[in-house]
């Protein structure tokens, strides 16, 4: 492709040689005079000079050096919308495989790709042009929305709404019953039927692996129409996360891998959380806060926080610890020889 | 249905209005006037006063203000058998659908359920009226005991048995080998074959995408007939829990998710393990103990303990721990100024 | 088997009586008189004396107080051979099961095995003697080598390369999309497509549950001619590990469960990193390093290290660190009585 028909395509204009053909994508250090990178800002500026790529995406006050380029308000989204024009994937096809297995009553939307073996349940709806990959199960009366994609191995349990454009990766499991026990009178345990399933909201990423377990109508509503363990709009789940039952997870939040959120968890809108964090149960992470990897919140969070360590406090407070911490044997040390200094028995 | 005949199915003393109209259950502070909630004890007194529920679940000598009620032993649990009359799941049909793949010599006792596109290997014996739901695999030779249930996607290897009424979510994996590695003569590495499996008692409930290694037979055997990873009766483990191989787990024992124990693990009786708790391995976590969440127990702990931590001590010890770390970059100044004070070098 | 049958095969000299019976295998401990046990070195003397086993593997130098063995180079090594022995597995039958789903274009090498309601994609490629499970998804254009063994439920997804002799466990999700995601112009997210996929070396070993994500054109290329997430050969990883994507992870190296390694983390050779371990992003850590259980490297990890704690510092240091800390609450006492002495206002 030449860099003028890219140009075109992204609808970025071009600036220097359009006729540059370009075979693939690259990150600067690796591309070569065929390679397209990109540049998000000026942090660039030195690896941009070195980069033998032959045409850059460049955000509009970037120096361009006379080297040919694409101009453009969002470089790595361009990017990502470039890869998508050099590696097309190709799309499951419409229809049902024959080696399907959909109940009778189970509602499929125009042009609904079902897998070979998938399996799709009594009065189960699957939105119109949704794909459902090899090896999925969709547990009777499930519904999935529109323009999603579940992926081979991924299991929607019963009572689970998933919205539009939701992404189910491998191995996901949806619905399953939350931790939830009690004792009957002659101290044996019980289960407790977690009857109120999951609703995920359109956009959503769930990642391969990862969790999100049923709640009951013992849980708290919060404002909410019914009980069901929630996550919005645009919410990212990384592989191997962990949502128990009933919490509630804020539009645009994200949580890295690996990470596990306790019962009735309330997470807040545009909240961070990195890898193999944790929360004790019924918290609430204010909105726009950012729980830091490997942090574990013990109480609440208010909005805008930024929070480190086990448990969480407050991520510069954890910076001083963790440099302290290494300066703790030396620190006995020292309060020894005082104590010696001033005749005072301190080792116990 | 009425409160009176709620009462009658679940064999409780009303106190008030029998008529009450009831169309669900809800919590304390939720519920409506049609919808049943419940109190465990005395700390929910003011909820309870608020309520604007239409009945109630209360314990023996908890006051009722003059509400209607039912007389309950154990609330919660007369709250869950109530969730199961309000909201009845179907159960899966008996018989084998006819795009599961059974062995000609797998043993299908009476009233089993085999769901769709699941596969019964050579010799497998599944026990009367268990539900194996779709695209669950079953190894050649595994058994799983009467009036079990086992979700789609979870894979049950080779010389695993399962006890009785046991309930295995979706995506365990029961029976891959253990981690065990050694070295030839030569230097490359070996897998050791883990022939021995795993042994499930009655009662036990699996977590989502839990997972459970084989055992081999240079694992001690502890008093048991056989060298297989363990768990006793009535274990509980929640979503993406890890147990390595040789573990052996106690009756009654809980653990909460993405804890892993590794090899050789002995669990006791009615132990209680937070979430993402850890062992190292060959350890023996007493009966009755508790690790604390995010725990990792690196030596024995004693039956009775409770502990928190990494590595895990006290959690008295642990709470002392934390509430100082806070106060360690403090301490740092305070101590440098008694060095000052007394004319010693004490910065490094 | 005679003992001296067992020799022959293992092809191990023999001392004692070679027609010593033995019906399996055992550990020191719990091994009677019709059962093998090993020895690996000095330390087991004591066990070893007590032994109640029949026959033993030994190795050279150790003193067989008289008693029947065979000598061997590596005795757990043999032990294990012995097990393969002793405890033969039925191998699946090669050929297609025709509940499988087998792409018309999909080629599959000589003497493959493709079980029960498995499904291989459009120009999928699996190498001779290749077995593949029940309930395996292979993706449109994955290519798996010779002599590997894929496990029930593991899902290989598109642009995935996979070596000869690798084991797949079950549930192993391998090439979902990393975690990578950009804004648009407008503040929307974008999700970035992982369109570079995995490669897998020789004779590694993948565990239950592990995720691999793959790699896209913007990841650095460090030296190989493409950008996928890598593994080389013998890596063996345990059950529930996240890789993420553009990692590189050198031969021979280790990691157990749960461990989670964030993006384009670069591993060397004979790396061991214990359970639970974290990485940092864009992290190397060196040749021949140990990251002890639970350790979270937040910076590079220099060749031949030793390292523990979150973040991890040398192994020495954290022991010092966690000795000290269980004196910290008492440390502050201690302070605060120097400070009393010398009438310093110390409590803030």
């Amino acid at each position: 492709m030449r860099l003028a028909e890219l140009g075109a395509a992204l609808s970025l204009p071009l600036e220097g040689d359009g006729e540059v053909a370009l075979t693939g994508l690259a990150s600067l250090e690796d591309a070569g005079p065929n390679e397209l990178a990109f540049v998000t800002g000026a942090k660039f500026q030195a690896a941009f000079a070195k980069s033998r790529a032959g045409a850059f995406l460049l955000p509009a006050k970037f120096e361009s050096l006379g080297r040919s380029c694409l101009r453009s308000p969002a470089p790595y989204a361009d990017f990502a919308r470039a890869v998508d024009l050099f590696y097309p994937r190709p799309a499951p096809a419409p229809g049902v495989h024959p080696s399907a297995v959909v109940a009778a009553d189970a509602v499929l939307g125009a042009g609904v790709s079902i897998g070979a073996c998938a399996v799709i349940g009594a009065g189960a709806r699957i939105g119109a042009r949704t794909r459902i990959h090899p090896h999925v199960t969709v547990y009777p009366g499930a519904e999935i929305g529109e323009d999603a994609e579940i992926h081979s191995g991924a299991h929607i349990r019963e009572n689970v709404r998933i919205g539009k454009r939701v992404v189910v990766n491998n191995g996901a499991v949806i619905g399953a019953p939350g931790f939830g026990f009690t004792s009957r009178a002659d101290g044996t345990r019980l289960r407790i039927p977690h009857v109120c399933g999951v609703e995920i909201g359109d956009d959503c990423e769930i990642g391969a692996n990862t969790t999100i377990d049923a709640s009951h109508p013992g849980h708290p509503r919060r404002g909410h129409p019914d009980v069901r363990t929630r996550l919005g709009v645009d919410v990212i789940l990384d592989n191997g996360v962990q949502i128990a039952h009933g919490c509630d997870i804020g539009d645009h939040s994200t949580i890295c891998a690996h990470s596990a959120l306790a019962g009735s968890t309330v997470v807040g809108r545009y909240v961070f959380m990195g890898g193999m964090t944790a929360s004790a149960g019924h918290l609430t992470i204010g909105d726009l806060s950012m729980v830091g990897a490997m942090a574990a919140p013990s109480s609440d969070i208010a909005p805008g926080s930024q929070v480190l360590g086990v448990p969480a406090v407050d991520r510069r407070l954890w910076g001083k610890i963790v440099a302290a911490k290494k300066r703790l044997p030396d620190l006995l040390h020292r309060v020894r020889r005082l104590e010696k200094r001033l005749g005072v028995d301190g080792e116990d």
